[in-house]
């Protein structure tokens, strides 16, 4: 079944708006498992082209792949603008952004080659790509962990601020302690080593060597053991008291707004009221006065 | 109490089969235990063979070892295929596959010594003489883990993605940031680097070494801090959610599909319906009539 | 509405009281976000002064820029003994205290040029600049950890006891199986070492060399490992149950014993009973007689 | 009150038996104190004596000091193994065992100096001296930990299993990668290094040099990432199920089994029957008659 548009939108466009920004068909499948193709070998390509013995080699047909690849990302700009019911908009979005950055920098590649490293910003597209993989379960859960992070927005915040004074006394005293003869040089590399040392990742480029300095870092080392475990306390209490079942969603994206995440019998947008292109089949009356019995 | 098998099968092979498949008599758990020793010995032969000066010493008697162990895991081998209802399921089970795996390399080491190494692929086996130290329980106790990571594997694979993103990213900018001088000589080793970095594990081998790519890897190094509390905190609400009593159950295996796991009482595999060889007593009628309480 | 004070106070201190101690006038918040940007930039201005190539070139800058901050500091310092309706007990207070010492330094820099790092205590006085930021909620969340790190303080306690018991017991079997020669030349120096690795921290400035030294550091990293679960999850389990409802809170400070975190239609302090000078509009009949309905 | 002994018991045994066993006289708690102040100097006489300049400067004076602590330690043992009503149980108890352990190297040290680092072990003492901290909430914590711990031992088994199979695994396969020229010279080093990894210690002292090591050494370090997620989770999930209220305990040691952790208003051991020496008041009739309302 399919919704009428406004008068003045050919059917293509419909199609190649069901084809590009929904998921819940097979010509919407392959075109986003084709995207994620496109987007992992253009990311592998600057990757490989970092490494000199491969850019001495294979010089001539990295600039080839690089150049089919943005072409190709250039199409799919251009196609979503046509199919876009309100192509301003997508423009705008976090993700017409993202898609206008990808094949940027190659064009401003030919004028400052050092720019080339850029090109991985591709990277944050496969964000838009988990639609295909979770098929409405996948946003719900993205949904779940982002409310734990915001609700514990606050949490997060002073337990930051907490962190931050720490790391500015430890990093003055083990200045002091230490000083720039034993490789705390400033207040900035100290603060440098300070948070090596509290987030335990210890690389030993900067260590104490005095006792008094070794004893001081003891002791930050323990607090930022005690440390850690508030954060994950705070993130597995948001998530436990965050678990309650949610109604399954559809990959379907509106049209007018561009928001996604719609439930699987929504034929309107429940943000901006606009029709759904790929509509789910009409509530029947019989399913409208359909209630839960008493179990 | 004995369940009669089909007419072709020989008593011996039941026989065979209780003590090499199952756990609950005490020819099963001898037979467990002396299969754990041999593997545990056989992975501590491989390991001393690799250290130069054990080599060296006791090449001779390392070699007798290790062909004594093949030949006892060749025998076992033998054996499961004999007794198992079905060989050709055993053999193309998983531990199946495992069992022609840790003797394969040794008469393969004949023609390819290089492939010394691989021998300690029997570790795997430990796997599945689980059966014996937790009879029951610790079966379901794997399960309750197997459940709550199956459970959370969309917000892990989403979390996972999330990882990947961030190590693209930061990898890109310490190289652009730090560049070959400084040890960062391509992307895919700046990816390492960030791996070692956000992981907490930090080697030091590779440092950021300017102030900028000092400043870039401290924001990294807080964030893997605060999302390193993300998959704990999932676990713990999946295993805090996974958490209900189970029914106890048997170390039987079917002899038809190899299924382990059965309840108490199971007389017949749940998934095929064939008859469990070391059946639990006949459900008494009383048994069965008797109901629950309404406390 | 306004709540007359003793009659030996004049009225232009009650109104610097509500500016310097309050933050829920526009003149309060102003007053607080000027304080924390004064704050951030003298910590800035300490940090950069530690560079010996800032330092060498804008001396004469930043001497200026400190003492500016310090004059500023201390005009605030007395401000607020000046309005505080009980100066004494505001200058024995643990702000008052900070408030005192973030002065102190650089008027004894003159003195003792060394002190100068101890200019970042100022650090401290950001805690008490949370009330902008939070405005009621902040005030809560902080006191939820709080509480949830003293209610497991017992927990805390029992766990650093195991942790110092094991650094000692580790500290010692490594001096004996490592020895001098390795880098472990003291018990002190080895429990050091021990520190490092159970925290995960590992810089690997000292690490074992002989094979009994490795397994038993490597006992040392898996016990380590299994400890870290503990605080964790005594943080989350305190975490998900001390999180309960809480009446929304104004951040307004008794004049009387500069409590904080008052209810929202307090008029009066609930531990000293003095009255608020920025009272909540008094409670009228109606809204005292007001009750929850059976919902 | 007090609880006649029987006959044989001279007054002047029951009353060093409460003040050495027990610690809710005054008498008690100050030789717990002592005790605890005891074992500290001992413990850090043993630490200093290890730093080679204090060694050489003060010999005389640690040499003096060790040797009151030892008189002091064998005199409390003496008195324990006097006034303990069973003194063979105390003298087979743990707590037994290490007092008298405490006490032995100092005598066999004047025959093997070499042992003098074992004289730390009196660290385990500490864990006795929990009793005066707690007074009787303590020994709850503790309960709880141990209890979550032991009842998660099976999953903690499982755990356990799984990353030393990872580390066997891991280990050989960068020892085949890596090799021998890199610092892997045999398969237990490579275990060793396996464990640094994934418990995020990360020395350094051994790290991967070549692409194909690096590669399988960052899906180890990702992988000892999620694992670690599961003890955290484990002991988490335990604790929060296990937080029940308990009943409060006093500080007072049957006199026949030496058993802990009496409540209240305990007069008999509830292990073997005997009669508590410093008996909690005679449980009234009026209270024992007391029920609990329907509220």
């Amino acid at each position: 079944m399919s919704i009428p548009l406004p008068p003045a939108r050919a059917a293509w466009r419909n199609r190649l708006y069901q084809i590009i920004f929904e998921a819940d068909t097979p010509a919407g499948k392959a075109f986003d498992v084709g995207l994620i193709v496109c987007i992992l070998v253009s990311v592998a390509l600057v990757m490989l082209d970092s490494v000199q013995d491969i850019h001495t080699r294979f010089h001539q047909e990295l600039w080839v792949a690089e150049w089919v690849v943005t072409v190709l990302f250039s199409a799919e700009y251009l196609a979503r603008l046509l199919s876009a019911p309100r192509p301003w908009a997508y423009a705008r979005s976090l993700f017409g952004v993202i898609d206008l950055l990808s094949i940027l920098p190659t064009l401003l590649m030919l004028l400052f080659p050092e720019l080339a490293y850029l090109l991985t910003i591709r990277a944050l597209r496969l964000l838009r790509i988990f639609r295909i993989f979770k098929l409405g379960r996948y946003i719900a859960e993205t949904q779940i962990i982002l409310t734990a992070l915001r609700q514990s927005r606050q949490k997060i915040t002073v337990f930051l601020t907490a962190v931050c004074v720490l790391v500015v006394m430890m990093g003055s005293t083990l200045y002091v302690v230490e000083g720039p003869a034993n490789g705390f040089t400033s207040i900035p590399k100290s603060m440098y080593w300070a948070i090596v040392t509290i987030t335990t990742v210890g690389y030993g480029d900067i260590a104490p060597k005095t006792p008094l300095g070794q004893l001081v870092a003891s002791l930050a080392m323990i607090s930022g053991y005690a440390i850690i475990a508030v954060p994950t306390g705070i993130v597995s209490s948001e998530l436990i008291r965050g678990e309650r079942p949610r109604a399954p969603t559809r990959p379907v994206t509106c049209p007018h707004c561009l928001l996604e995440g719609h439930q699987d019998d929504a034929r309107f947008c429940r943000a901006c009221g606009a029709a759904l292109l790929s509509a789910a089949p009409a509530l029947s009356v019989a399913h409208k006065t359909q209630r839960s019995g008493p179990g």
